[in-house]
């Protein structure tokens, strides 16, 4: 018997920066064609498999709750609680947001491009106040303060993500709920890198598909009873990792 | 000064029913194209006067839900704090649910019709449980047990609706948040019979218009300061309430 209610992680699909190869963060942009297709698929593979959620977490970004909003109408649960937070957003990318992920590495070299995007603690340079695609003027963090980032590298986001998991998602699974985190790349690899205690140096290593739910059944002290969750769809899961790592080839 | 947050109603637009005349009620049919382009015009005209949601608040039925979530993302809105429930619900129609508007008129004769349609205080017949469109089975509700209805006329619906409203919106509003909420034709009926003191026998003539934000400033005591709120868009409201007048004919 289970003894909390059920985990379950789905990262947004396609949006139109991915198409384009940028680097995005805390940049606002929409799903493309490709990623609502996704988050219906998501929806989908939530229903096949009788795993309905009671309540969503989502961050403040259009692509995750559009991506949730999506998956959980195709699932007919459309109608469950909600709570959105910033701690759930996606890394902030810093200086690099807006910019090509081709042309960064071009610039900067293999070495320095892998550091930024998947070393644990070194993060990319700040972005500069009142630039383009900063955040300074966005009402949604204008409560923030000086806790609003302007860049993260994962450890970064692990700090920031973690009071959330423990004082909003936590709560829920022990009330015996099933719950979605519809969220982003980085911060699904920082609630994964917790919850499998996974070390600085392996979590380079880790790509999670967009699109593909991956649940976590937990035991009484918060430990996955499966180590590295269940993907509902495996195979496609695992070659939409080997798609994920090839970003920026 | 306001005393108040601001509250902005929101009626959700064509349903695939609607399109078809059938009596909706609690069944969860999704907006039909022309309703999904009435929700972004809605967040069209939230933006272009400049009031900006910071919640929500929907019924647990599709329509209303997919209304909140276009016109919040066309407002650039989609990130705030969401409420939803039950008592938001549109009118539940009993054993109309799922019938023709025009064959019940023709079946039961104008007088009748208006009776169930317009009437304050006379339901339909309960819906039949196990038959197809009831709710016995739905999930959203199974925590409601005995409160569940079987039929409603307006006044049972003014009466599930206020403890709604005093409990959860009015405390939005005290707080000094602008307010959305996004429902449908009968609850919001029941709230501006309730907000602007319209008696049983005046709400019979009052229709509102779908698509278009109706917004109200409120006194400290909860009194709107303009009697019957504001449309952001006039011309069209009028033009809209008389069209829904003539459903059925």
């Amino acid at each position: 018997m289970a003894e909390l209610g059920t985990l379950v992680l789905l990262r947004h699909g396609q949006s139109t920066w991915n198409a384009e190869n940028l680097f995005t963060g805390w940049v606002d942009v929409p799903l493309s064609e490709a990623g609502q297709a996704e988050a219906r698929k998501g929806g989908e593979l939530l229903a096949e498999a009788g795993l309905l959620p009671d309540v969503v977490h989502t961050s403040l970004l259009r692509r995750a709750i559009s991506t949730a909003n999506i998956a959980l109408d195709v699932a007919d649960r459309h109608w469950i609680e909600v709570r959105r937070d910033w701690r759930l957003n996606e890394r902030h990318y810093g200086a690099l947001q807006g910019k090509n992920k081709k042309q960064v590495r071009d610039e900067f070299g293999e070495d320095q491009f892998m550091l930024w995007r998947r070393s644990y603690d070194v993060p990319p340079p700040p972005i500069e106040r009142g630039s383009e695609f900063s955040q300074d003027a966005d009402a949604r963090y204008a409560g923030l303060g000086d806790q609003a980032p302007l860049t993260e590298c994962l450890k970064d986001v692990v700090a920031r993500l973690l009071p959330y998991w423990e004082s909003a998602i936590v709560p829920d699974l022990r009330a015996g709920k099933t719950v979605l985190v519809a969220a982003h790349g980085n911060s699904l690899r920082a609630l994964v890198k917790h919850l499998d205690g996974i070390s600085d140096e392996a979590i380079a290593g880790l790509n999670i598909p967009t699109g593909i739910p991956l649940r976590y059944d937990l035991t009484a002290d918060l430990k996955p009873v499966t180590p590295g969750g269940t993907y509902l769809d495996p195979a496609a899961a695992e070659e939409a990792a080997a798609a994920v790592a090839n970003q920026g080839r």
